[in-house]
């Protein structure tokens, strides 16, 4: 025992007066003038060797990375516009939601404890045929983007309606995401008709796409609410365009067992079938995978992204991530929609992740806390299709930074940096956060957003639900 | 559904000028005096009707609770010394936290993602070995009761060695506890003998006996780990002084299959058939009962404390809790210590218990988030025995109380106060928190701790574990 250091991990590699390789070519004599430079803190990149910095620095510029180091070196060889110091704090790449519905907090706690039919038929579908317009979909992004915010989210994927809305809504806070606009064979808040659906995709792609921080998408339902002439125009669209696919796939036994009946077949071999998978889709939930699907998910490079605590709540299932994690699926977390969760925090849903594999393997050792991290950051990425972009702190990246304090009396003490993050750190301990080089929080204040009005548009719109489902004269 | 009102559950009942009915035998035209009042915010009651009360009072007077009722009556009614106003706050029970191992604090994060018994044999025991003294116990409590009142816990069970020491902290800090002093078959850090350690609890038992919040108890380790033997001494023990017992039952399928092996039958059943159980008795775990142990833990009072992150983070199972329920068992909720879940937050042990139950029976009807509450309040506290103290806000129990801070963003809109708690709060929105009638954190203020003492107390013992188990010339 003695003589085994087990704890190795913890002894992070200390880099001094050295920077990484990458870094190391802008060194020179005189400062280099950059945007902003974050000195000090324990860098945790994420890179390809999963290098940890124990007292680094970080220079941006023009929203990208252009060097990481130690504090000294990054110190010498750069000279910020703004400097930030990080000493004491972890700093990670900002965390990446794959999965959300981003207005829906609006109906966050509405209906719990319910089947994910019941929920979906009885209470969201109707509450949201009542509700949602693009005023409520503005103030329910508001709302939600300031929770991830604070809690170190700084990219998320979404699929809901007025989708162009929530990108102008996500750009002006200064937030990253994937945005799908929803296509569904049922009349919907935004759009009536397939035909109106896709319209509104067109304009919406070509308005966003070149834009730094959205990635506009096109984000058919579900192989159960959209037609196989509907995918393959979703899926012809995205070829013509390049837009990401966003999807939901095989999240309940009961859709498979549907898609059997109705189709002959599983729904990931179905859409494989027709033509509808390919390295631009990106999948939520996956929880019911053949081993022959999974087989196809990763042959044609599909996202999946898990959903733990939403699949959890709705008594979903338990999605093979360990299975997944050993195939090398392109796999990522998300929160799903506050409505079922009921919030946004990628912590928990780490923590969460983490440990609902552990005892439904029956193997501790099945995915550790680093794996848990990877999920939610480089592996994240890799899920939506923006490895190259974000996912990790490395030079030529987009600067999607977040500072973490580890003073919270729930991180003391700290042995092993990726325990403390996963299984300790709490969104309440996000202090600070940057996203492609700008500083959208600091020191747990908004730079970017009111809260006080975001706090009155949700009171808003609360009195609002509330009244539309209790108005007898209300349409069913 | 427009006529169905589902969401009843929020329309909190309003009781306006009428105190409940044993706080109506209080009123005068001359206002009492009483030691505090709390005034304004909804009152989660958890009384047997599970009263709601919008804008409530409370009047508290050497201790205990003297009047609930409405804003208007207590403070017509009554007069503090001290006045808490609690308007914007959800005020609840104080959580009941019921098995820790709480100085296990300091080896948080030191060795994770592994086997139970290879976590336990191989890191834990030895680290153990070579770091508890009554010093390191100290510190650990420190900071494991500085992050339990942080997160609203107000009454903890414990299992730990030098729990004299633990109880000398745990008074001070002004903490209700249930502690319990550990009895092993091999030599521990306090005790190398079970004379020793039947002499220790014997002097443990005596001095704490009738504190107001110090409950000491015995805490024979497991049935793996202490003989029949000195299993019926230490319920000889309980017997002759009334102290409880806490004890680990049934917390890995190997426990049951050895127990099958060396003694021929389950653990409940081999506990049962010796006379160790009865209604003093609190077992940690639980996870692998028969059916008809099931019924033996229901007919001889024994409480029964589930620890959902810990046997998910160990990979232990997952108890049948729903099952529990049904049965009406007394069931508690625990964090279990700190080394295997990482933090004591009952915040997320509620929200992971409700989730978990849900997916492992395919049914998110199975506990609802009320019962998640329950569990970590009422419920909580008849597995402690302690019904008749503690669990509810009620009059003549003792006033320890939480207030929570019902504004962060991950809390908004709110539509059924339960859901709310239970799926969306978390430790951070603690405000305010009174043990025994005392304020003991005051918008977030610890009152009976010093933090930074305790940070640089955890700081001296993390370096010497760390030294400990690198030291080639420490004993193995």
């Amino acid at each position: 025992m003695s003589k085994r250091l087990w704890f190795v991990p913890l002894l992070i590699a200390m880099i001094t007066n050295s920077s990484l390789p990458d870094a190391s070519a802008q060194a020179r004599s005189a400062r280099e003038r950059v945007d902003l430079v974050v000195l000090g803190g324990a860098i945790v990149t994420m890179n390809p060797m999963r290098q940890l910095i124990e007292d680094g620095g970080i220079a941006i510029n023009g929203g990208r990375i252009v060097a990481v180091g130690s504090h000294a070196d990054i110190d010498q060889k750069y000279k910020g516009k703004q400097t930030l110091h990080a000493t004491g704090k972890t700093i990670i790449p900002g965390l990446i939601n794959g999965h959300t519905h981003v207005p829906m907090v609006l109906f966050r706690g509405l209906a719990d404890d319910l089947d994910l039919q019941d929920w979906l038929t009885k209470y969201i579908f109707p509450a949201e045929a009542k509700n949602v317009t693009e005023e409520f979909v503005r103030a329910g992004t508001r709302l939600g983007l300031a929770e991830m915010i604070r809690g170190g989210t700084t990219t998320y994927c979404d699929m809901y309606y007025f989708e162009d809305a929530i990108a102008d809504e996500t750009a002006r806070a200064g937030v990253r995401a994937v945005l799908g606009e929803t296509v569904i064979d049922f009349p919907v808040a935004d759009n009536k008709t397939n035909a109106e659906a896709m319209a509104y995709v067109e304009r919406f792609v070509k308005k966003w796409q070149g834009n730094e921080l959205i990635i506009p998408a096109i984000a058919p339902h579900a192989p159960y609410t959209v037609s196989e002439e509907h995918l393959k125009a979703a899926r012809a669209f995205s070829d013509r365009t390049k837009a990401p696919i966003v999807t939901h796939i095989s999240e309940t036994k009961r859709e498979v067992h549907d898609s059997i009946m109705a189709k002959g077949t599983t729904p990931i071999d179905y859409l494989a079938r027709i033509g509808f998978l390919n390295d631009r889709v990106i999948a939520a939930h996956v929880v019911w995978p053949t081993p022959e699907e999974l087989g196809i998910l990763k042959r044609l490079g599909v996202g999946v992204i898990h959903n733990p605590q939403s699949n959890m709540k709705l008594a979903a299932g338990v999605a093979p991530v360990p299975q997944m994690l050993r195939d090398g699926l392109l796999l990522g977390l998300g929160t799903d929609g506050a409505a079922s969760n009921n919030d946004l925090s990628m912590w928990e849903e780490m923590d969460t992740a983490a440990k609902l594999h552990k005892v439904f393997s029956g193997d501790p050792k099945v995915i550790s806390a680093q794996e848990a991290l990877e999920l939610a950051t480089i592996r994240g990425a890799q899920a939506l299709h923006l490895e190259k972009e974000i996912g990790s702190i490395e030079v030529g990246k987009r600067a999607d930074l977040v500072l973490v304090d580890r003073s919270d009396l729930n991180q003391i003490p700290s042995y092993n940096i990726y325990s403390d993050l996963v299984y300790a750190s709490k969104a309440s301990g996000v202090q600070t956060v940057i996203i492609n080089g700008r500083i959208i929080m600091q020191d747990r204040r908004l730079l970017t957003l009111d809260e006080t009005a975001i706090r009155a548009g949700a009171r808003v719109f609360r009195e609002r639900i509330l009244k539309s489902l209790s108005n007898p004269s209300s349409p069913e």
